[in-house]
């Protein structure tokens, strides 16, 4: 059945059902495996009900043969035998992944490469101690990574180059877009460039310039609609005459004085966690924050799909004019 | 004709044009001038062409009696009488907003209100001369503002509340997406938080840590995702099953330690903007640059259409089943 060989899923709580379906979706044999007995089983469930609501926003055209490439393994050795990728999705601990990646270099072939779902640890803090720690890195996902494809590649100081080489090759096949450090930082790229956009919202809003809504309708009124579909070096680009080198020619003395405005790395203290809870709490109240995230993921695949079709009639209008409307 | 009064728009250029059809699609009647001669009507035609433009992308229904409600006025005087409201959007130049600020003075009735485009300078610059100083303020738009709704409102010290008010509401009845600086700030609101985003993207390339490639695709198919319909807060505040604070408290230590790995604020000098200028036009050669702004613009409309069809399918969805596919 598979067109794309067999890969195992080691963890099965949120981060590793949502890469079971990335995998199966694109055509891989899917090992699930979770240490607590049954768990893997309780995920098969969640997992068909998440392909139905991707089915029905027309995001997914078969999803009881998606579904049929899952299975359960009960042990970690089943899951890995033959496995071309494993994708390591416990419990962001160090000690936690420390013991796993032991357990994994015990069972894993000699040519299966290992990420890692870190969201914040290097690979290098939980690898150092492995057999195969030239095949292991950080292959971190946004959750749900079938809806978010962004995936951040990062090697420790001993991962082979042709690992994140076949590793980024797998992803793109999968459907993702894999982005690449070329070593470990703290953060990694997306966390960062989220880090510092907000330690400023924080701060506008702890000096009284602004309130938090305000602060979230600038982005998703403003900077969010460019940022959806090219990143900042391209937004700034298109922005000046000559591209971004003209652009940081005329901008870069305003953003200079910004930069020299802020001269401290505060993040947040308690008194100011207080005041953004309760502007948030009066906008949303605590008991609307699951119904809230359902609404936030139905947007984000409509957003999927709207980007999807975009895509497919920029590319139906390049080759002549006769596309449909 | 006109459903909700007349409004001036002062200075015929880009930004003045995208006023003048943010006005006039939402029923004001809309003067446009300029102090070169000729200007205004040459205006007229690039605004027909993109009335057409949106008609075509089905953000506008009847776009000649948009552009039947926008007129030409000879003279500044012209303009302004009986304009309930005058957005002024001449070339970003302190001494040329304050003698524009002057002429208006002279010219403008005891309550019309007075908004700049200004993107940097704070009104306080240019309207401490002025007799109307307590009806000015800064209303920025970002371009197009016929498609990008925010528009950042910031008095200076001598600005009327009430004319904030009536400004919020003003902008809120032709659909755009006010937001309010209690005081003024160097780049306002939306260039503070894209400051500091460019400023770590800058970085983590100068350091070797990612291309710019990578930089931008962690955004547009990354962070920008959910940044196109809620912001930074909102996105954090669902992000940890109890909310913004309970984030903090869990993300905190993560983002403490990627502030204090920044201690200076350097933005780009000469070899860094030539090393991502290379960047650029290696993936988008300079006379590109034109037909990928167009691009730009029509995923932007894409963009529009989508968000304006979820907000209407979730306000069809609220009060019964009982709505379309």
């Amino acid at each position: 059945m598979s067109i794309a060989g067999k890969t195992a899923i080691i963890g099965a709580g949120l981060v590793g059902i949502g890469w079971a379906i990335v995998f199966a979706r694109a055509g891989h044999d899917v090992a699930i495996y979770d240490s607590v007995p049954g768990a893997a089983e309780r995920a098969l469930a969640t997992i068909a009900a998440r392909l139905d609501d991707l089915a029905q926003a027309d995001l997914l055209v078969d999803a009881p043969s998606v579904l049929s490439r899952i299975r359960p393994a009960a042990t970690l050795a089943e899951a890995l035998a033959g496995a071309v990728y494993a994708q390591e999705s416990v419990f962001e601990r160090a000690d936690t992944k420390r013991a796993v990646f032991a357990e994994i270099d015990r069972a894993v072939g000699p040519d299966t490469i290992i990420g890692s779902s870190s969201s914040g640890i290097p690979a290098s803090i939980y690898t150092d101690h492995v057999a195969c720690q030239a095949r292991c890195l950080v292959v971190h996902p946004v959750n749900p990574p079938y809806l978010i494809p962004v995936v951040e590649l990062v090697p420790a100081p001993w991962t082979d180059r042709e690992t994140v080489v076949r590793t980024r090759a797998l992803m793109e096949q999968v459907g993702q877009a894999p982005v690449e450090m070329t070593r470990e930082a703290e953060g990694f790229i997306l966390n960062r460039l989220q880090g510092v956009l907000l330690m400023e919202a924080w701060r506008l809003v702890e000096e009284g310039l602004a309130t938090v809504e305000d602060v979230d309708r600038t982005v998703a009124d403003g900077l969010g609609l460019r940022w959806s579909f090219m990143g900042p070096f391209e937004t700034i680009d298109l922005n000046a005459p000559g591209g971004v080198a003209d652009y940081a020619a005329r901008l870069g003395p305003l953003y200079h004085r910004i930069a020299a405005s802020r001269s401290e790395h505060r993040v947040w203290d308690a008194a100011l966690i207080e005041q953004v809870e309760q502007q948030r709490r009066a906008r949303l109240p605590a008991d609307s924050l699951v119904p809230r995230s359902a609404w936030r993921d139905r947007q984000l695949m409509a957003l999927a799909r709207h980007k999807r079709d975009m895509v497919a009639s920029e590319e139906s209008a390049l080759p002549a004019d006769t596309s449909g409307p």
